[in-house]
């Protein structure tokens, strides 16, 4: 039986990098893995129209988190039939991101967003890694700016601490990694905070 | 000072031709109308995703109204700003539409769109012209089958079930109009109606 794990935290603070990494432990260990990621996972047509600087804009937050949640609700479902079948699911960003994004960040209300959620997002992940960078050394390591990156230093401070007051609202669920440390340390850290839901 | 207005009913009933109707009829008395649809008031680029019969499928019910919210809430943001320079604003569909299609029509929970429409339809009409017609007619009488012509007749008996609960549960709001009669006639009637709004 798999789990539902979610990676978290700013461009270029190697979420993609360790979630291709777990899922390919995790596979050696005969796992099946669904590796996955947001916005696209539901509805793939969006991803470009939400995260590119040339998008249709401006978008208000509200707009831009419903776009967000269409995709979600979709990505939930598939989520869904993964785990159903016994999968493993790792997502490269998940509800998450739109509280910290657009309700820490763009001050869209906290409890409207979670009423959405209900059935936007009807599947909460076993475990949240966050990886926690600085704004500024976030953006540095970014390697293209799409959308979110183009916004100011203030914006993506606030975002830093929506995420990490998400966390602290649920220390069972989140494990927080100082990002700014070596690839394989913090993979090894992901790894013993997975081994409690691996089987002998 | 302008009101917001919204035509709703099944494709075929008439919708477009009467609230252009109205909207000659009032330019001539002098007003500023602005004329507007959905889905695409918004974020016109979603209009062919969200209709066309060969758009990327299939979407659950929440995916489909959480991304007709999106277009809505930045259609809101505009039919305030037209509002707010004093203009009429005439809506071919609005709230209604997603109420009937995908809450009545598809059992969408009407409790959570009702939460989510909060923030994506803030502005309500002040009146509401439902175009009632049997299914069978609405349907023979549409040129061009669209995503939820293409639906099944029990369907489009629950969405015209649905326009005339709602209808019921808001009569201040809701005009019903026995859409199989002659365009004048029923145009001569949202005239009547209008009138008590009209200045001297």
């Amino acid at each position: 039986m798999g789990y539902f794990l979610t990676f978290e935290g700013p461009e270029g603070a190697g979420k993609t990098t360790q979630a291709r990494l777990l899922a390919d432990w995790l596979e050696a260990r005969g796992e099946e893995v669904f590796l996955t990621r947001e916005p696209g996972g539901g509805l793939p047509w969006l991803r470009q129209a939400l995260l590119s600087p040339g998008a249709p804009h401006p978008l208000s937050p509200e707009a831009e988190y419903l776009l967000f949640s269409a995709d979600r609700a979709e990505h939930s479902r598939r989520i869904g039939e993964a785990l159903a079948r016994g999968a493993w699911v790792i997502s490269d960003r998940y509800l998450d991101s739109s509280l910290a994004y657009q309700g820490y960040g763009r001050g869209l209300d906290l409890d409207w967003m979670l009423q959405v959620a209900r059935k936007a997002a009807p599947l909460k992940p076993r475990l949240t890694f966050l990886l926690d960078l600085p704004p500024e050394e976030g953006l540095s390591r970014a390697k293209e700016k799409n959308r979110f990156e183009a916004m100011d230093l203030a914006f993506h401070a606030r975002v830093r601490q929506g995420y990490l007051e998400l966390a602290r609202k649920e220390p069972g669920r989140f494990v927080i990694l100082d990002a700014s440390r070596p690839v394989e340390v913090i993979h090894e850290e992901i790894r013993r905070a997975i081994m409690p839901l691996c089987g002998p």
